[in-house]
């Protein structure tokens, strides 16, 4: 039994800012697939997991980051998912691609999932693949990621976690019924990374609530329905029987149900979470990729030039910040809040000398 | 020459309220066809604008209905578009189905696509189809219930257009850069009709702005920026160098530069107005008609269920408020507004009697 690393991070304080302890990737990726074979996952899932993680930490994209080890683990635990499940595929009666998650993480399922839309996609100039019956797929802009890396346009929705995950109220009610239901869309750019917009149809992730949760901090707008359905920014009025706004009012509504749709009736409702659908779309069948990226560019320099807004010293393109905040990171390693830095200390004294746990595999 | 029909419409008042004229179907597409065929379309392509325009007035989406007339005319009188051009299809090199809408109106071009997606759709379970150079489409939902109709799911986008049309902000940005690039997604659905979610990434659409400038009224929400960056209900501001919001910040923003990208990098920026991506989706492939029809039914009677916000009667299901105006209005006629309705009395008075126009078909 080899003991999970122990990590001794260099520790920063800025004026009234929560200290962060700084960890190289290397480490922090290590750490965390140590963890998830810890709480049951194959070799090769829980460096795919911890990669994924790690991934959207160097991004800046917390919510998404190692401080769902603590869940992650607790879902293994309670047997919510089986830790030692492992994705399959095959082409359905009708042909089309079907990935089962067998109930397990969904990061490896989607991952194959999208391995496999980028081959399809390759021969056939586009491809759709459906991801049933996995739990958490973490940040799906990775997966986009992945695609556009293989000069693909993508979107990517997930739905049917309304089963276990009742987070959003629809456009006109207060109760929620729907989860927050994300989609990302991709596509290839230059240089500075490919343009990604992923987002949850409500106001505000789960993740992000979650994440202030932690951070004892309130929301910086009234994305959140107490249970009475005032609105609130309070994460503790949503966790007590209340609901996520949906962004937009009817959009990220009608967005949001589509998913859910979309994901339960092709599917079905059978699922330890959710299941998803990835829709790529191969743009070398219609220009050059030297003249795709040029018009590409020249959209990005044009909006680029808008003066801008009070508050904002420039405008941004998304999944650009993201881009270039991962090769800071990389080189100066990822800051961990103390609060969720405590929570990693804590599982690694829980888990550290356990045996990996067993799950039975799904049927 | 046979003279334009004229519509002698029963007249309603309400208190408080602009009086409307109220148009049998049938009059109101033969005046609208009418319309069209004087300024230039071929009959079976004016009969399809106006089928289009009617069915968008019978769902009462105002904006994107017949008082579009007007705008019609003017855009094939200055040569914006030609609109005796006919849309052609064929299959590039790399074998993908792309519809040239030769610098016509929109409604013809998307219309084809449509039906030539749901075709490829139907034999290969998927369909990607790209329609380029084309002019305004109208209601893109009406596409997305086509595709319903068909059993498929869709994800319709469309950009390209701010060459000519600066109309939204980018988030964190006060110049208007990015056309309203609108998204369409629909799904099927039982009798209450399909579930079609369609609308501009902006705050508010052109077409809605528009209409409430023709309508001399204010919008119901600061949607707009002045030309200086300050938020604003008045459609004066905007029109005045302003700009329209992205809706949901980073969300609109996101969605509309993707759908802006998409449209003219694999498509080029060689075009009238705008390119089109249709995707779809067959539901077949995957589940039974009933099961399909069961799950979403299960989907949609749970959301109903939420106790509604203040302010509203019910929750309610995108598109089926548009599916029983439309068996309402069918029987009962469509309200058009004094407003809009005296400007279609002008735009007869000028066309009727004139020969039809034509401009040479762009190359």
């Amino acid at each position: 039994m080899i003991a999970l690393p122990v990590i001794v991070p260099s520790m920063q304080t800025a004026a009234g800012e929560e200290p962060v302890h700084v960890v190289g990737v290397a480490e922090l990726t290590g750490f965390a697939a140590g963890v998830m074979a810890r709480v049951g996952c194959a070799p090769d899932i829980a460096a795919e997991i911890a990669q994924h993680l790690v991934a959207a930490d160097l991004r800046g994209v917390e919510s998404h980051g190692v401080m769902r080890l603590t869940q992650y683990a607790r879902m293994a635990d309670t047997g919510y998912l089986d830790a030692g499940a492992r994705p399959s595929a095959a082409r359905n009666a009708a042909g089309r691609l079907v990935v089962d998650g067998n109930g397990g993480f969904g990061h490896p399922a989607l991952g194959l999932g999208t391995r496999l839309a980028v081959e399809e996609c390759g021969e056939a100039g586009m491809s759709v693949v459906l991801v049933q019956n996995c739990g958490h797929t973490g940040r799906i802009g990775t997966y986009s990621e992945t695609a556009a890396a293989a000069g693909m346009f993508s979107m990517i929705c997930g739905g049917g976690m309304r089963l276990r995950w009742r987070q959003v109220a629809p456009h006109g009610g207060i109760d929620p019924k729907l989860p927050t239901n994300p989609y990302s869309f991709g596509f290839p750019a230059g240089e500075d990374g490919p343009v990604i917009a992923d987002f949850a149809t409500g106001m505000v992730s789960g993740g992000k609530v979650m994440n202030a949760r932690v951070r004892g901090m309130q929301l910086d707008g009234e994305y959140l329905l107490t249970a009475d359905g005032a609105p609130s920014a309070d994460p503790g009025a949503y966790l007590d029987g209340g609901a996520i706004r949906p962004f937009a009012g009817a959009r990220g509504y009608g967005m949001g149900l589509m998913a859910e749709i979309v994901a339960s009736a092709l599917m079905g409702t059978d699922t330890v979470e959710g299941n998803w659908l990835i829709m790529l779309v191969d743009t070398a069948c219609y220009r050059a990729p030297e003249a795709v990226v040029a018009t590409v560019a020249e959209i990005l320099d044009d909006v680029r030039s808008s003066r801008p807004a009070p508050g904002f010293d420039r405008v941004e393109i998304p999944g650009q910040r993201e881009h270039a905040l991962a090769e800071q990171r990389r080189r100066d390693g990822i800051p961990i809040p103390e609060s969720v830095w405590t929570g990693l200390v804590e599982l690694h004294a829980r888990l550290d000398g356990h045996e990996p746990r067993h799950h039975p595999q799904r049927q």
